[in-house]
């Protein structure tokens, strides 16, 4: 994994000298990503360079450029470190406070009024309060990203990640809630304690198999909307990606024989939303002979994973397990989701290569294109719940939104979600 | 308790048409506290009347409005519920995410080493969440302001109320938790369930006696800042209150008869507070014999309220109970604090007629003034509880920054709070 490296280094104020520093890192073989002055005074600069550096780089750059005569090596920066201090997230008051008869208004005596019509009549809630636009992201840690069982507070910075996204892309407030609990009857117990602070409700990073038992029990027991964004939110995005890519080939996608490997949430989630778009024929492939159970009870059939790359026209992969599809396996003609983060099962170029038609990771199939919209349409719609029809509404919705050759549409763009929202939101009410 | 009411009246556009509704409303006599022009097209123009009126005033004018050849009364409005519309709390991102870049550094796949970090360090949870600028604002809804038991719901327009308040006044990230449970032992397995998600805990609206049951197993099991504000933010700033009180009629305070009337949490908390100070004698008055009893193991002497009236110097009253203390009790030279929200026990401005030499209401002496300053010196030190001593170090903050002859400080003041912030964190440091 490459990861942006920042440098800090200072300059003397004469011709050469950054470009004595840049000689450097050129002979180390490592290329720039960006450089910026940050300070100048005392006939010296600082500067920020950025590079692009994985593990195998050689470090002893640093001491080379400090040895330099008119240049010093201050020390090293990190901007997916900078980027998270402080938090991702900031609560705000929608109106501002400044007057008396504001404060006498928001807070006491006159929001005892809203109170009283709220006792009386709990829908209006969804009028006065910000409930009907407020989501929990709720995880208990123990299957964060693809780095698994890592507990609740580890898990935070994806919370916040979902949560800063829910507010930059749809507007929704999003709340991380972190439990310390894997019992699934006592998780289904805390949530329904405190369901009634939230709008609706987003599992996150939930280990399988406990994530199927609570997300069936909250579902049952709550009237509002309840996704375990793992499963299904990333299954809809799949969908869409599948769309696309049987569209650009030419084939059904109910026709052709589709491998899922690795059945967590992921794998069980694609698997069914995928039988019920109508996929007659999904081969699975899974070490846990329970998570091949749930497959067979999905309609699936089991198979190696080896069976899985030399029979399937369309191969989705949500293992966490790094290379684990070795590139020989690879059919031409084959479309390959590889969509383990932060490392895929292999890698696009690989797969290509080897004579996929289509090749994707996690980071383009990634569901940043679904849950955002998703939970906007189905707040809008007051829905009860997320149906099948919702899902495969935010499916179709995304695929017609891709670009030109691309599976799936910017995930960064607003348009996109306030789509894949209206979609939702209609299939909702229909 | 006067409301203030807005009329919307759409009038001709010709001279003497406003003052004919104007004259409607002199005639009702009422006064006009604001009067705005909406709209103005097709020779008619909407107005936006707002008027004092309180539950005895003649409504009929409506009619008489709109009975006026050149005026149409078309409906109320009303500010309190329109300021509440779609919430006072709004979700933010602390940066755009408008680039891939940026996605991919507070999202997949860069988080992943921010959660590796806190995984190894818990503590830098601190640094790179919003964690140590969170707090939650937890209620059951068993004594939402003066109302009582409305249920958390109901309590929502508080809880974000206070939340608002703390984003105004002093940056703090503030989420409102409704918990549907009332038995105390199993709201303190659900907060301990959740309170990782949280820098800080502010118990809010809970009733007497769970209250004080939940607060101490709270504090006993938590390492991180747990307060309930109806006991200590209540009696931080009556404290203060009294302490201005007390330098301006050249007594001290410790020597000084107190009287507290109505034991549940702010009386509480009030008497618990003044002993901690050093208060030598205060009296009590409850209907609930519990009550009393918890009065006397905090030192203080059950008394009736004639008793309290007729004996002390300086008294506060907690009791949700409009008008509970008769005029005529009122003593000369008295210290009168009528705390209750909405309606007071006695009017100040009556019990200063009767002689009292300072009075005031829970709209003045308000936990406003506390509670943010509180939480922001307790987060910004890291304490691991709320001391007395953080809780005298914010009384005498806030009585040291009245002006002139207020009891306390303009509550919209972020001056006052980053002082009063200021204050509790050298004493949590020291």
């Amino acid at each position: 994994m490459k990861i942006p490296e920042i440098l800090i280094v200072e300059t003397v104020h004469q011709p050469g000298s950054l470009a004595s520093v840049l000689q450097v890192i050129a002979e180390a073989g490592l290329v720039i990503e960006s450089l910026n002055a940050l300070k100048r005074e005392q006939g010296r600069t600082l500067w920020e360079i950025t590079l692009e550096m994985d593990e195998a780089a050689d470090r002893s750059l640093y001491e080379r450029i400090d040895k330099l005569p008119n240049a010093r090596f201050v020390g090293k920066s990190d901007r997916v470190f900078n980027r998270h201090r402080g938090g991702k997230i900031r609560m705000a008051a929608t109106l501002p406070i400044n007057t008396n008869e504001v404060l006498r208004d928001v807070y006491t005596p006159g929001v005892a009024r809203v109170c009283l019509a709220i006792r009386d009549n709990p829908a209006e809630a969804y009028e006065y309060t910000s409930l009907g636009n407020t989501v929990a992201v709720i995880t208990n840690g123990t299957a964060v990203l693809g780095l698994g069982d890592i507990g609740p507070l580890a898990g935070l910075p994806v919370m916040e990640g979902k949560a800063a996204l829910f507010a930059s892309l749809v507007g929704i407030n999003a709340i991380p809630i972190l439990l310390e609990e894997k019992d699934p009857r006592r998780v289904v117990d805390i949530i329904l304690a405190i369901e009634k602070s939230f709008g609706a409700i987003q599992l996150e990073d939930f280990a399988a198999p406990a994530c199927f038992e609570i997300e069936t029990e909250l579902r049952k027991r709550l009237q509002k909307p309840v996704l375990h964004d793992d499963q299904h939110g990333t299954a809809v995005v799949v969908l869409a990606a599948l769309l696309n890519a049987a569209r650009r080939v030419g084939r059904q996608l109910e026709d052709s024989t589709i491998g899922q490997i690795g059945l967590g949430a992921a794998g069980i989630g694609i698997v069914r939303l995928l039988r019920a778009y109508g996929a007659r024929r999904i081969l699975g492939a899974d070490r846990n002979p329970l998570a091949l159970e749930r497959l067979e009870s999905l309609g699936g059939e089991r198979a190696t994973l080896e069976e899985v790359m030399a029979k399937c026209d369309v191969v989705a992969a949500t293992t966490g397990v790094k290379g684990l599809i070795r590139p020989e396996l690879v059919r031409p003609g084959q479309v390959i989701l590889a969509l383990s983060n932060p490392d895929p099962e292999i890698e696009p170029i690989v797969a290509l290569r080897r004579g996929a038609v289509f090749a994707a990771d996690g980071k383009g199939i990634n569901n940043v294109i679904g849950f955002p919209g998703l939970f906007k349409g189905a707040l809008e719609a007051r829905a009860a719940e997320f149906t099948d029809r919702m899902l495969m509404a935010a499916a179709h919705s995304i695929a017609d939104l891709a670009p030109g050759s691309d599976l799936v549409p910017d995930a960064l763009d607003p348009a996109v979600h306030a789509a894949v929202a209206a979609a939702v939101r209609a299939a909702a009410v229909a």
